[in-house]
């Protein structure tokens, strides 16, 4: 197993996951972009993002797929919920929501209020800043009566939820988590997994531009 | 089972998905935007965004999670792939990158150059639409070599990734699909729950505004 990541990137998830399953996979981290410094990088996956997840013949691109691809795979009994389980569609909803209504937003924030701000186009990203904030407001009903999102135990739908909140911190947008968002994530961020996990994406050095895709 | 919807939304990933099962459920059309004009909304989903699926006990407001839960509780044969199909990882890799990757940045689009065009940052929206075209390589890559994205027959992850074609029409930036992509998707609706859909969505009337969540 492969995973292809660029550092403090969603592929966290998938790390996140490989750690609390004890999954043997090389990280490779690569110079970013990918898409452009990294020659193949787009045969194998064509839109040139990461993460990328190569598991035998599988290939994926979609850090939360990837989370609840290992998680059923793998773990079925400890990081996902099953199909009849009454938690089943909310395990699902939070693993969507994650990327599709969470990350999002940020990643509008960092191009234009933070990677790209000579385009003028700032407000465009602060906008973004802000709706994420607003938007938290369904995980943090969820976790107002829950330490954990679903079924009572920890799951992927807790990491993928929880990776929001880290990139929150990590591009500066933290003012728009609740304290009691960040104090669930920070009671996440003790496990020796979380730890495992980032130690190993600090320590991954990127392959040098113009390296063929190890 | 009750559908909460607005007109040409991505609760329409949800009703096809019905519509290809044969489930009965009730759809309820919001006036747009629900959480300012429908009281109460914002007690089933706090951010108050559509859709919303209710189905029991169950709640659930992502729209690629409600096909994925529909498919998997109540058409796991036809409409899902299963966890031991060597086309799983893709199955969950096209339903997350339906809306994480193709139907979020439409949303900015939609944002910036059509809705809030008056802020000035239109420029900030069509960079978006331009992305949303580059990032359609992955779609556009599956569909090289199959008539359907996973497991050689129609399942939800094809009407996932359908409606991001779909909105792109609705929203006016179908320029930026290309001409197989959208023989492709011409196919797909020409499926008799397709047809059914869309005539349940153009016929729903919205409730009034302050009108009581029914």
């Amino acid at each position: 197993m492969k995973l292809y990541h660029c550092g403090g990137s969603r592929g966290l998830r998938a790390l996140w996951t490989i750690e609390e399953i004890g999954l043997d996979c090389d990280l490779i981290a690569l110079p970013f972009p990918p898409r452009r410094l990294v020659p193949g990088y787009t045969d194998l996956n064509p839109v040139g993002t990461v993460p990328t997840l190569v598991d035998g013949d599988v290939v994926m691109t979609e850090s939360c797929a990837i989370a609840q691809y290992l998680a059923t795979r793998y773990a079925p009994d400890t990081l996902a919920v099953p199909v009849d389980h009454s938690d089943y569609g909310a395990f699902l909803d939070f693993l969507h929501h994650a990327d599709a209504t969470l990350t999002f937003p940020q990643t509008v924030y960092l191009r234009y209020g933070v990677m790209e701000r000579e385009r003028g186009l700032e407000q465009a990203g602060i906008l973004y800043a802000d709706w994420f904030g607003k938007r938290l407001a369904k995980v943090e009903r969820r976790l107002e009566t829950r330490a954990f999102l679903c079924a009572d135990r920890f799951t992927v739908a807790d990491i993928a939820i929880a990776y929001a909140i880290l990139l929150a911190r990590k591009i500066g947008i933290e003012d728009r988590v609740s304290p009691a968002l960040v104090a669930w994530f920070d009671g996440l961020a003790e496990r020796p997994a979380y730890k495992r996990m980032i130690a190993r994406d600090e320590a991954a050095v990127p392959i040098p531009p113009d390296t063929p895709l190890p």
